[in-house]
């Protein structure tokens, strides 16, 4: 691994440990600026391959967007080549504050470096829509205001997908750092042994962590594509499919979304890495392992399972009339639309075969929902995550016990392991703030103009990484027509939910800018 | 004070404390079911009393209606008489369990037999309605299934808004034992001498309280009484609109509630003895002492009025019309307007001037906000209460600093005190049940066969106290319409709502039917 790249790593690791603020035995030092602009440098380049890859594809096509695409890596490459030289001298050292501000200036840099292509091509020629579709691209969210999505050139459409691949892998490996919130720190998910973090052993440790989880992610990537391929798709058609999948993205490569392919067998093979991909990604590492007893106890798996199935039934009961006649075909359209919605929204990928809209009302609140549990912790999927939702209810019921049993200790167990009490009164202050932006986000969406149904399934859709939402925002609609002002602040949203909430909001807390 | 009066207050007060489970210190023994019997006989020779009091109501009004009270006080006493005969010989014996029954079923016994007026009369000839409508009364929520109020007697409007009053009246008793969850036990709040709760000085300390505050409740009702008596209503209706303000219920004796008395001084008097009484009773006590440094300190009211005053010209901003010329009536009118529904959405009363529900659909949201977040602990609102709200917030605030300062102390703070971290928990955790049971009973309201905004707003609306709600169940409509099974649903959660949540979930739990 090049120095630059293991900077990369070592940066993104303290300052997620810093912006979760949970292994304060860590001693952090100071950044500098000099040391902020080398590590956007770097970013750029990656970026600047990433951009170089779609013009590959351009190439193959034979399509005059090539010119945008190496227009962009251009820039992308000359920016980030002059910020790593005016960095070149700096040191290894990590500020308190600029934690935050780095991690979350990060998804603002790669989307307006990203959204060069879409805007100089006049593919998207709104600024403000080229933003939203570019985070939403890397945010994994998947919102798109594009009223015809064919219409795209391939490079267009490949980096379109590309940004979501792109996202979910970065998202991935901070989520190395950010699960230590749970308690559990990465070290001890990815490997058996006791590891006291002492600064030089995390070089080797985040390192090697990342490259199998890469490993995962590009075999789940690969896997997909082969599959979707010899169900009929074209190569081009399944890689872009299974980067919007893994990612738990949602971008297609046609308006119809995933309708487009009436094919049992494909929408099958995406259902099930849907659901794959909403799992933790660790516990692939533990299958290869053999040590599935750690799979087999991992609450957090079986809750995601047990809710994503349960969902599916009720709404499967939902749609069969049960007047008439059942016959197979029927009851196995129901039963698809049914678990393929609730897949592609629980792990907020997005992905659309039925217009849920259309649906009994009541199925809307169930979709909401799972729209606002998401799946596990330590995949691609956005939302709460489901170990928050089952601590939260755990620690209810255990309130319930509490009052019967006022002076016996009953403590919250997860996984088999006692849940420290701090780490549930975090997770409670998690789920409620939120809530709160929940809230809050509706109330500025329907300030803004947007209609009641609109503004609460767009807010929670945006803010969970989903994508399509109610109303005109279905699955079936798109957020073109929405106020200049509301794609903003949705764009905005996507960043709050993606970094968890605290990183991007700890910069409008005075507490941030006071000494 | 009676004896069995002393039972009452005995009984009420430890098994409050028995459902909060917050003294562990404290005594409990096993109880008998003869204890409840004579418990329930008491309370039914208290209904007894009240239904004697609307018969003379009849009386005065010459109504043939009399003859169903005198039935309906006649077969309460029976029964009464009854229990308590049966319970002679009950030890003061208190059991875990059979609290959370017995404060439960004693909204439940109150309503069975507060029914008994309307339904033998046929005022309310469905045996469904005359429950939903009583124990909206009780539970002071206010939700009503009437569409012609003024249709009824005399005696039957007098009987509705004094069901308000006697549930306000008990849950200001119950609160004596439900504020020690805030950290604050009611002795502390009511005597500044520190108490050891001691089995025996519990007598005289709950009796003494008990008093004041009824005193306190009797004060605001006779002052707001005679001030719209003097404002032109009729002591009669003086008398009603009195009774549901000051339990914060919101029954009225006209159809188009306090929209019929077109007059500035009735509605701003009841504004402000809405407001006054959506704040803690103890702090009138502080007054009456003179100790106005206690209420100067006091978070709870301070948030609880900025919240009301911003909500309020927000909802002002959005009524007038800045294009055309400003006049001093219309913007009073739009004043007086925001500011009573905010005021009675806030305090949970469900009085209205205005139908909100034409009103910018933001306004709604921000209407929703203060009917989950409630007025004061220690007053008649429902909902979550202010108090909850503020250390939620400074909790999520604390979690920003603690970021920050990873090493520092940073203890939440209200009102002066440091607020323990169990307490915190115990507070998240309840407006996460809170918020859950929400988006749960919404969803069961949906599938009940209820409108997408029906069910938003009739949930939130009942499970707060509230009243009126959103759609056709607005402050203009009603809950006449919906089915049977969301009436008795809704009777349940406001149950559930005006009892705190645990108190009736906890019978629903496999822990409480275990040994």
């Amino acid at each position: 691994m090049s120095p630059d790249a293991r900077d990369v790593l070592y940066v993104v690791k303290n300052i997620s440990l810093l912006i979760i603020g949970h292994l304060p035995d860590i001693e952090f030092i100071k950044m500098n600026y000099k040391l902020i602009l080398r590590f956007f440098g770097t970013l750029l380049l990656v970026e600047t391959a990433a951009l170089l890859i779609a013009a590959l594809v351009s190439l193959i096509y034979k399509e005059h967007d090539i010119v945008y695409f190496l227009i962009s890596s251009a820039i992308s490459f000359v920016v980030g080549i002059s910020c790593i030289l005016s960095g070149r001298n700096a040191k290894l050292q990590i500020g308190k504050r600029e934690g935050s501000l780095v991690v979350t200036f990060t998804w603002i840099v790669f989307s307006l470096f990203g959204l060069l292509p879409y805007w100089l091509s006049g593919s998207i020629p709104s600024f403000t829509d080229a933003f939203f579709e570019t985070i939403s691209g890397f945010t994994t969210t998947g919102a798109s205001i594009l009223n015809n999505i064919e219409e795209l050139s391939y490079g267009m459409l490949f980096w379109r997908s590309l940004t979501h691949w792109i996202g979910g892998l970065g998202i991935i490996v901070l989520s190395l750092a950010l699960l230590p919130v749970f308690g559990m720190s990465a070290t001890q998910l990815f490997a058996a042994e006791a590891a006291g973090p002492t600064k030089d052993k995390i070089h080797p440790k985040i390192n090697e962590t990342a490259k199998r989880l890469f490993l995962i992610y590009l075999l789940l990537t690969t896997a997909q594509t082969v599959l979707l391929r010899i169900g009929g798709m074209t190569w081009f058609d399944a890689l872009c499919q299974s980067f919007g999948t893994v990612a738990t993205g949602g971008f297609s490569t046609k308006q119809a979304s995933i309708a487009y392919w009436d094919s049992a067998y494909i929408q099958y093979i995406i259902i099930i890495f849907m659901i794959l991909s909403g799992v933790n990604f660790s516990l692939y590492y533990f299958g290869f392992k053999n040590k599935f007893s750690k799979i087999k106890e991992n609450e957090e798996l079986k809750y995601y399972l047990i809710l994503l199935f349960s969902a599916t039934i009720v709404i499967v009961l939902s749609q069969i009339d049960f007047s008439s006649a059942l016959s197979f075909s029927k009851v196995e359209q129901a039963w698809r639309d049914s678990l393929f919605t609730v897949s592609s929204l629980m792990t907020t990928t997005g992905f659309g075969t039925a217009d849920y809209v259309q649906w009994h009302h009541f199925t809307w609140i169930i979709l909401l929902i799972v729209m606002i549990t998401g799946a596990s912790a330590g995949s691609t999927s956005g939302a709460i995550k489901m170990v928050r939702i089952v601590i939260v209810f755990k620690y209810c019921y255990y309130e319930f016990k509490r009052i019967i049993h006022p002076n016996a200790v009953l403590p919250v167990r997860y996984s088999g392991h006692i849940v420290r009490e701090d780490v549930i009164t975090r997770v409670l202050a998690f789920v409620l703030l939120y809530l709160i932006t929940i809230a809050f986000g509706i109330l500025v969406l329907n300030i803004s103009g947007m209609g009641f149904e609109e503004s609460i399934g767009g807010l929670i859709a945006c803010l969970g990484g989903v994508g399509p939402g109610l109303g005109e925002l279905g699955p079936m609609g798109n957020y073109a027509a929405i106020p200049d002002f509301s794609k903003w602040f949705l764009s905005f949203i996507m960043l709050v939910g993606r970094l968890e909430l605290f990183t991007v909001l700890l910069l409008f807390t005075p507490a941030f800018w006071k000494k």
